[in-house]
């Protein structure tokens, strides 16, 4: 009765951000593996007729959409290894943190970075005050953005881990460095060497492939971010 | 020490979302008029440093941004006449439906919208699309959201009864009308009707006024939405 499915691509960070919760929680789950970008499911547009996107949390046979909404599904119905601190005001504060920058349309214009031109330094600028605003106001000197341990702020920006560090080698900007944001690149080492995360991430290579092919796809106008 | 202020700004329909949880849960506070298009104030500086927006909810001292946030955090605060369900699943469902077009980038084209062009019936097209989503996978034959009574699904969809129908008599476009959109146009009349909403809502003439006033600003540059 239990039964908890999680449907999901493998490049996704929105489905890592659940997988990640999942496996900090200790909770048993079978993957379904969705190709999104060629082959969508009967059971992905039952599931999530509204966006037919992944991830998909299914537990007791009810479908959960969007990562936000499961993040705090999950840590409501596995109250246990808490993601979310229990104080209302530091909920709060917390949940202002997970939704900074999750729409940032300058991340996407990041991805499609070109050459040259006023837009590509408008977007770098604005990549690196966001991120600035995130290391400075957010983190702080903390290790995790909660504190000691990993929570659902530093799992909704776990992103920037490797993902982001594809996007910086494709387009050839390293903007996370230890010399411009060295607190947030510190929390982006703890975050990858942090046990569960560790044995959770993409293969690096794999990704990059992936991330190359995707820009590939979106510059031909091949496929739409939506 | 249960002190609660309210930084608002009266024309905004995210302050709105605030007044109406308030009033309905019947929090009392104190409500501080901030100019926010012309003159922001150390409070509100103070308060909300990443966005510097209104509304911005202070209880006892603390500063809670973010109108979503601000939402979570009373319903969680002051649990009596609660306005999310209890069970962790139709909560999801909440938060998907409280989420969904709340970031739609065809409301602002459709706030812009130009008198001809090919962007024009595009816009037109989306706006129906989320629309007509939210009416038939959203609302249904429900007289609200989550059933009988007010809640934040519809708090947060509030903006659609004045704020949308001054938009739309700005444009010259009607498209949440009882032909178009039946159950959508009867839920926008209970909404308004219901109590507390009733007495909660700005003077149509003088948002209207605003409304076209912002419309010019923004179109000749002289005001960005972020």
């Amino acid at each position: 009765m239990e039964e908890v499915k999680l449907l999901g691509f493998w490049p996704s960070p929105f489905v890592y951000r659940v997988i990640w919760a999942l496996k900090l929680k200790g909770v048993e789950y079978d993957y379904i593996e969705e190709d999104v970008l060629s082959n969508k499911t009967e059971l992905l547009l039952q599931y999530n007729p509204v966006y037919k996107k992944v991830p998909v949390l299914v537990h007791r046979g009810k479908p959960i959409v969007e990562s936000c909404v499961i993040l705090e599904y999950i840590e409501e119905t596995w109250p246990e290894n808490p993601l979310l601190p229990e104080d209302a005001h530091d909920k709060a504060v917390a949940r202002f943190w997970m939704q900074f920058a999750s729409r940032s349309p300058a991340f996407n214009a990041f991805f499609l970075l070109t050459t040259a031109g006023e837009e590509r330094e408008k977007t770098i600028k604005e990549v690196l005050e966001t991120l600035r605003t995130l290391e400075e106001q957010g983190l702080g000197d903390k290790k995790f953005f909660g504190g000691d341990s990993i929570g659902l702020i530093d799992i909704v920006h776990g992103w920037l881990a490797s993902w982001f560090e594809t996007i910086q080698e494709m387009v050839g900007v390293k903007l996370l460095e230890p010399n411009t944001l060295p607190r947030l690149h510190a929390w982006v080492q703890n975050f990858k060497d942090a046990p569960v995360i560790k044995d959770n991430l993409p293969d690096y290579n794999e990704l990059l492939a992936h991330m190359t092919r995707l820009r590939e796809m979106i510059v031909s106008k091949k496929f739409v971010i939506t």
